[in-house]
């Protein structure tokens, strides 16, 4: 018999929904690269494991023997479900802080939820298997191959479960085609393009950022002249975690051409995780295109398109693939991805969106994605808020809110000084209308004489985005 | 407007499912390591890209601007569903080659399948994003540390994508706790066990195996005692992908003692995919328990459990990610997961069968399955077929039908000469008979003479399981 948290034990009583737990009171979310916060939330480094999340949790507890007489424990559990769903409505309704569009209706494939369907493997390899969505997932990736610029003949490519995974695999190729080459990423990359690198045990140079966030050239420079040596595999960013900065592709070409890395001697990657399926719709954006000599491309399926869980698109180009698969015995498989059994459901929902949407649908989204988060940004300014806005990007970034329980409420993703708001398709006017009243009402409670004393976020954001007393009055 | 595939491109005509396609026709499965099937199936070790898995794949179309008057694109995209739904129905009924139970019913849970629930970074580290189902997930792997006799306060664990996730995981955490250990790991072991090695860079050892598909204890001990300088980090199998082999631990414990190895000089992980959570339930067999000196075990979710997606657990010791954590800089992230976001469904899925079943249900289901394997075995010696099936497994090994069509009707595993069925809680008697009735079918086929001729399988599977005419006679 599996013991049960007390507060689950008696059965009869009402299934109790743990409390949403903090673990600290700093609101950090794990997306966000930030080695100080981490020490702090594992004190001294060692993880402070629970904080009762063992005790909170619905702890599984071992079938009476009459339980399918009395139904006791269907009861429990559909108690449990039911209360669980309350919260998830109530969550979704309150979502502000991470790129994931929550605004999706795929009803039409409710139908096949419960078939076990798995992609094992390469989707362009059969397997024996015959429970999988192959059929689509290629339809997919033949969509992206098409935005992107490869011919069908030219790109290999599956579907991921996640950002990071895209990162794992793009990385790992160009690790591939330069075994000895160097990992260049900005300081402002995802984590995970730094746990490849670490996992991969390659060499890994970080680059300075510009205020906005993108790559600095300059420094990319300084470092790549400092490793002439030696090839260089260069991550970019299309749209980056914190301030939805879009790394100058061209720029970093150019460096490295003129650093003298012929394109034989460099790999890029372009981790384009939310904005890499909003870019190629933004007027005046640069564009990421197979035409330039870039590796890999990967994009998260459930962040602008929406998903009910985590999925991604890799895109490289088969000659890469075919490096890789020469070595077999390197990878010792048949496959060339980096998990073995994948998700066949996630085909299904991209495959579904794309369809219905097409390009014109996510065109207008996207249009409608930036104009929103200019007025959210617009708004905070008004109201004496420091505020941040790239011009290529629907994530808007602002001071901290002080109040932590404001910043759970609306789940905003913080890194030290600041907080954002990603401006998703679901993110409509009157949901920001209602963020800003609660906003402004959460400040007025902290300085209840009125006068308002707004943060410093000037080496953050900024001078000129910054609303504190000496920065608001110089600009 | 992207191209459409010819099949599909006039939406009037009833969207037709490709037909099942096979690279070659071998009827290989992705899961089983083969390097020179992968050259076969490369050619000259490229990838044969597509094979028409471009044009047979449903192509994604551009809507028509008067879509949504006229309701086309919905009756098209609803008959491509409806027909695929069909063949899940016929697929899933006939299926014995790879260990997914099918046998499901989470109609329950359909109410939440639309909210996009994402349990991003470390369970026990509350993120800020609220739609996730940690609450879920922490009891889930509670019961898991319980079944594998490790307190709460001493594990770490979490929900992965799949089986190989939990391998890249245990391996690398093995890997941080020893740099510079070798990762020993017998023959018969997963591929993603290989690919680890090679990804993370370390140096690897391929042990031999018994004819049963176990470690060979005698060669382990002579690999080690020529590496006696370096850790050792070793892959135990508990069941093997292809013969269902459950490596002697006790066994693998006790050569690491004998060679000099002290506890603070090696690191086991367990891969339980299949049937680590399957052997706790048989009588008889080896314990897996973190009483004993093991640093890692990952079991599958999507296999004997049942999933609609795959996923699987990974239970490790408190301490080994804290070596982890301590090194920030290294992950360069605040969890010490490989994936970023996490599906939140997959925690729902295993939390409500574990609650319904509990012990007493799996143990009932392990009973079932073993002996429903054993009358599989019996059955194919009977009609003259080589068959091997090992005391504590459920997959029975037999000669891989020569009938091609039939291997993949029941979507057969194959390696070499050989092919398996796996016995799972979906898989019955009278399924059992009717897979017997059509191989004995399509064998008397194949000898229109009546006189039926064995291959001999006695190199795979031991001369006493062979029913060739050379070995059949002797036995």
């Amino acid at each position: 018999m599996v013991a049960m948290a007390p507060a689950l034990h008696d059965k009869a009583a009402a299934a109790v929904l743990p409390e949403e737990i903090s673990i600290d009171s700093c609101g950090i979310e794990p997306d966000l690269e930030d080695a100080d916060a981490i020490g702090k939330l594992r004190g001294e480094r060692e993880i402070v494991l629970g904080r009762n999340l063992h005790d909170q949790c619905f702890s599984i507890t071992e079938p009476e023997h009459d339980d399918e007489e009395t139904g006791d424990k269907d009861v429990y559990m559909a108690g449990v479900l039911a209360r669980y769903r309350k919260t998830l409505v109530e969550r979704t309704k309150y979502h502000l802080g991470y790129p994931y569009n929550l605004d999706f209706d795929y009803g039409a494939l409710s139908q096949l939820q419960h078939f076990s369907i798995n992609n094992l493997g390469d989707p362009f390899i059969e397997s024996n298997y015959g429970v999988h969505s192959r059929q689509f997932e290629v339809g997919v990736l033949d969509w992206f191959a098409r935005l992107w610029e490869l011919e069908k003949n030219e790109y290999w490519g599956y579907i991921t479960n996640c950002g990071t995974e895209g990162n794992l695999h793009g990385l790992l190729v160009g690790r591939e085609v330069f075994p000895d080459g160097i990992l260049y990423a900005s300081k402002d990359s995802h984590y995970s393009v730094f746990k490849a690198g670490r996992m991969y045990r390659m060499e890994v140079v970080k680059v300075d950022t510009l205020l906005s966030g993108e790559i600095d050239c300059a420094d990319f420079q300084r470092r790549l002249l400092e490793n002439q040596d030696k090839p260089a595999i260069v991550n970019v960013n299309i749209g980056t975690t914190v301030k939805g900065a879009v790394d100058d592709l061209d720029g970093v070409i150019k460096t490295l051409e003129d650093c003298g890395f012929s394109q034989d001697r460099f790999y890029i990657h372009c981790d384009g995780a939310l904005f890499g399926l909003m870019m190629p719709f933004v007027k005046r954006a640069p564009k990421v295109s197979f035409k330039k000599p870039i590796g890999s491309v990967s994009v998260s399926g459930h962040k602008f398109v929406g998903c009910p869980m985590p999925c991604g698109i890799q895109i490289t180009r088969i000659e890469h693939i075919n490096t890789l698969s020469r070595n077999v015995e390197y990878l010792a498989s048949r496959d060339a991805t980096i998990m073995g059994s994948r998700n066949g459901h996630a085909p299904l929902f991209l495959w579904y969106t794309l369809n219905r949407k097409g390009y014109r649908g996510f065109k207008k989204e996207v249009e409608k994605c930036l104009a929103n988060a200019h007025y959210l940004a617009g708004c905070l300014r008004e109201s004496g808020f420091g505020a941040m806005l790239n011009e290529l990007s629907s994530t808007v970034v602002f001071e901290r809110p002080q109040d932590e329980a404001f910043v759970r409420k609306w789940q905003l993703a913080c890194q030290g000084k600041i907080a954002h708001a990603v401006v998703m398709p679901s993110v409509t006017v009157d949901k920001l209308k209602v963020f800003l009243k609660e906003l402004i009402e959460s400040r007025s409670r902290l300085f209840p004489d009125g006068k308002i004393v707004a943060p410093c976020v000037a080496e953050e954001l900024g001078a000129k985005n910054c609303a504190c007393v000496k920065h608001s009055s110089c600009s």
